[in-house]
């Protein structure tokens, strides 16, 4: 069976596990653990935990169909307006069974149990982390610590990095990116999710190492961090960031990619990959599941992996 | 398959599911849900759901061997010093769960697929009840409202009611008790966890129109709410609230009934039931789950149901 690991963070990331989900595939998500806003952030600031949101989210959009009770469980968050407010039960779970195993990969490993999950969700490191960018402002360069600092920040993002600077990857997301046929990036925040996994030297440099062929997924909506980037320079900020990666695919949801491909094509080549524009939008800013599992599923069956 | 019901609260009933859960029967628990100190308590201060501690319980205590991941992580109550301390997960988990269905019998049947649960739990009021009692001091009354301070009052308890004093049990319930072959009380806070079944006027009555044969378990250890009552008055006071219903069996597992049974006998026979005597007690304190498994089958089996 073909071994993915799809790298992610938040709802990009679930976009893919949900297509991917649906190949017969041996499949691994790789989550970043530097979110530090919400609900997350709250549980960080006094526990040292994993930041426990995009983990959740990972294992709810991985989720077997019969477990949807316990899914929906995951994800509801809580009104009113007390202690409880604004958090995801799934986000408390989490915290319990990261405080329960002293490596978060078994405590992961119990929470895909209860949901049956379809792939095993990883951490890209075992300890919490921190994004620090450089954007410009004015004439200058202003430093950002946080990632929801630097995701919702004005001025464009000029250099992102992680703290703390020596912080290594997971064990076994090490040796799951090494066993892998494909490696998927995206779609999802490009700096607070996607490039993430390529700052941690060792990830980095185990995602070059691997035999794995890649596949980065562009976005369809434009965010924050990411204002008045084009797609093309989606691949162009990732190509600098990837040093020894080499990516073999680029695929674009985005219809106008469909009436005007050059300027990204051009982009796909400087990454020697090969462009693949499709019309994967469900609604113009989320990707369709089954055409984005379609298009994977495509490519993971035409090229052998 | 025989139905057995079991009444109780929080701990005591935890013992007399362990052991029913081991028979072959058809097991369902009814729960009080007039606790308002602890974790429980500070959910019901601001959220109109039934108090999840003693349900929660309950459901632990019943789960699946399998399930004991879920299980564990259901009991595992939250250290340090934040917004989650002192609160178990399955209290929260249910309170997602019953905020999420309107009915709480809904919210406890998806609770028990999570854990397998080899009983029905259900509560014995879907809204959430207050207990009242007046205590002896000095030569006067004292009257205090709230199970938890009920239950760590100086003074002894002469009278006990339920708030609102129009409220009504559960209807699944009240199904669940007329269809039983065998209704079990106690182990368990005797004002707080035991009686409190006898006085909503409807469950009460249910009780004593419904076919079934009953059994009382007495505690073996002492409790603050119950201080200086022995178990012959222990039976003498539930008798006192179960206006229209008869007992069959009264078990007592302490040591002490084997050596002087006679005024528990005659406690027993009282309430036209049979005192049948053991050493149940596993360590002085605690119903010896397998011992006390071993009694209950003997009387289900014996007496036919």
């Amino acid at each position: 069976m073909l071994k993915v690991v799809a790298f992610g963070g938040g709802r990009g990331l679930s976009a893919s596990l949900r297509a991917l989900s649906r190949l017969d595939i041996d499949l691994t998500a790789v989550v970043t653990v530097a979110d530090d806003g919400g609900s997350s952030g709250d549980i960080r600031a006094t526990r040292p935990v994993l930041p426990p949101g995009d983990l959740r989210k990972a294992l709810v959009a991985t989720a077997d169909p019969a477990k949807i009770e316990a899914a929906q469980l995951f994800s509801h968050r809580f009104g009113g307006e007390d202690f409880l407010t604004g958090h995801p039960v799934g986000n408390v779970v989490l915290t319990a069974l990261l405080e329960r195993h002293a490596n978060p990969v078994e405590a992961l490993d119990v929470a895909g149990r209860l949901l049956d999950s379809r792939a095993r969700i990883l951490p890209m490191s075992r300890t919490p982390l921190d994004i620090e960018a450089d954007l410009a402002e004015g004439s200058g360069i202003r430093t950002i610590v946080g990632q929801h600092d630097v995701a919702v920040a004005d001025g464009s993002v000029r250099d992102v990095r992680l703290l703390p600077a020596d912080a290594i990857a997971c064990p076994e997301t090490l040796d799951a990116v090494a066993e892998a046929d494909w490696h998927v990036f995206g779609p999802g925040s490009w700096y607070t999710s996607v490039i993430p996994h390529l700052l941690l030297p060792d990830l980095r440099e185990a995602i070059g190492a691997a035999k794995a062929r890649r596949i980065v997924v562009l976005n369809l909506s434009e965010e924050k961090e990411t204002d008045g980037l084009t797609l093309a320079g989606h691949v162009d900020t990732l190509r600098r960031y990837a040093e020894g990666v080499r990516f073999h695919y680029v695929v674009s949801g985005d219809a106008r990619t469909l009436d005007d491909p050059e300027s990204l094509n051009s982009a796909a080549q400087s990454l020697e990959a090969e462009l693949i524009a499709a019309d994967l939008a469900a609604d113009g800013v989320t990707h369709d599941v089954a055409a984005l599992a379609a298009v994977l599923g495509n490519l993971l069956v035409e090229d052998g992996g």
